[in-house]
């Protein structure tokens, strides 16, 4: 990891380590320290800073503000833990497996104030529209969530409605974030704009490596392998299965469907009949056809400073899935 | 009630009905449809109306802003309601009995950022003071709830520790509300601290009145009767009961934590108690130290405009029990 990167990773970890969190209730504040010290790469944070980069070198002024993506980002995964059950998160118990559900609750809400309280860290003049477009954003995000939810309860759904769905879900943030960086660097209308497009097309390849990792990542990252099959959750993969081969439909959502005590080997069946269907070149394809957009879209951005950051982050996120 | 504070309710239930939701997912938006026309009295943006009208008269410019109030109160009702099991809310299913717990918690998520959405229409020159306040009132919210959780597993709770509960519980939102009406008025910081503080002192008489109507009240308030004592929720006719009658605390506690199975008279058994121990007069009285203390405090403000809406909406909430 470059250098520069690596000391705004540790900016942002310095900062999320100074949160002056209160010692009582300790049940709803442990569960807060507890997600956010479980690490990762801090993205959203991150792409905001490098987009700020491309603008403005001092960094300092806008490092509070730019937290209220992390902590935003941490309280959707908490509640969405609790929704979708999941017993792990990095590796670790998830805050309803650790606590309860009642407390992974109210520790989300307190999370989502907490992160308002730092967005409004941002300078006044450009507090009004941040606040507006963060809205707009964590609206989308929650749209994005229940028909994640929705999903799990229809037959099938098709590879557009699943796009459209990861891209509230997940993509929205990181074109926020991105966006959010230009904006409060004060870069034109029209480059704030083209970076929401970039982190757009970031969160899709983003989400759809996710769904790779789900069956294809081993277990080196911390989560159930075959959680999304396990739990019948809508991916890309069985999406695009079905829409690959349509006459074999009825018997893949069949099994994909079907409980893991009646089918205890369901997700190796799940996996082969996908690796048939070259499930995983199909997801890398597409995965490589929104990476490309985006860094298109970066190289055409005409910024006072390099991209080359930006570019190496991007690069990094890539790297995921090999 | 008032000509005028009718006009004012009419005004706040015509801004609800005017919310443009969006259709879909209608499993996120109808909860919430669902859930703001329960109706109620929509005390908290009324008494930012309230307050407002003390300075200024052209209510309708702060309109949309004061909204942010009942919002964000009726996702702390939906999220209170998941984590308290609580079957009904105003004599309707709560949302998590009608949808499911998911529903509830995403719903209630959407709220929270439709909140701050609305918060976000107040004028520029005093939203970045109206956000800090409103963040620090709504984590004070949570704290509370939490702590009024927390409460139901410790086998006792003081008066004190009861009432430093329900002061962030709900004291402090009706406080953020008069005080939000006269930052919005431009009013001196004098009286919106003042005002502050009369939301407090109506706070803690409104949530003890609410105490009270739990086994006082009869079914006509459209809430299970006894629900507290069934749901071993510490209140303030137990620890009163407790701090009048140390002696007896064990055995009290005793029946107050025992399960509706294994004692189905369970809340007679404890009504009973409680008026030998004359709670209903003790909280009666506690409640009417508090009435007076804000009467007074409204009183004591020196404002351009007449206080007789803002005191005759006082006496409207006071005469919620007789």
């Amino acid at each position: 990891m470059n250098k520069e990167i690596k000391e705004f990773l540790a900016s942002i970890n310095n900062g999320i380590d100074g949160f002056s969190m209160p010692k009582t209730p300790s049940n709803l504040y442990e569960p807060i320290t507890y997600i956010l010290k479980l690490g990762g790469k801090r993205v959203r944070p991150m792409l905001a800073l490098l987009a700020y980069n491309l603008y403005k070198k001092d960094i300092e002024t806008v490092k509070k503000a730019i937290l209220a993506l992390e902590v935003f980002h941490n309280f959707t995964l908490v509640h969405d833990d609790i929704m979708d059950d999941a017993p792990l998160r990095r590796g670790q118990e998830t805050v309803h497996t650790k606590w309860d559900s009642n407390i992974a609750i109210l520790s989300g809400d307190v999370m989502m104030v907490k992160a308002y309280e730092l967005l409004s860290y941002a300078p006044e003049n450009v507090l009004p529209t941040l606040l507006k477009k963060f809205n707009t954003c964590a609206q989308e995000v929650c749209e994005g969530q229940q028909k994640d939810m929705d999903f799990e309860n229809l037959p099938s759904v098709s590879v557009q409605e699943y796009l459209d769905m990861i891209r509230q879900k997940t993509a929205v943030l990181l074109g926020f974030s991105l966006e959010m960086g230009a904006i409060l660097a004060g870069a034109p209308k029209e480059d704030s704009n083209i970076l929401y497009e970039v982190g757009i097309n970031m969160g899709l390849a983003f989400q759809l490596q996710d769904d790779l990792l789900d069956l294809y990542g081993g277990n080196s990252f911390g989560k159930q392998i075959g959680g999304d099959v396990i739990n019948k959750k809508k991916s890309f993969l069985i999406t695009k299965a079905i829409e690959l081969n349509p006459a074999n439909k009825k018997e893949l959502l069949g099994m994909y469907n079907a409980d893991m005590d009646n089918h205890p080997n369901k997700v190796e069946l799940i996996k082969n009949a996908f690796d048939q269907l070259n499930i995983k070149e199909e997801a890398k394809s597409l995965i490589e056809k929104y990476e490309n957009e985006g860094m298109e879209k970066i190289t055409n951005l005409k910024t006072p400073y390099p991209k080359h950051l930006l570019i190496d982050f991007f690069n990094i996120l890539k790297g995921r899935i090999s």
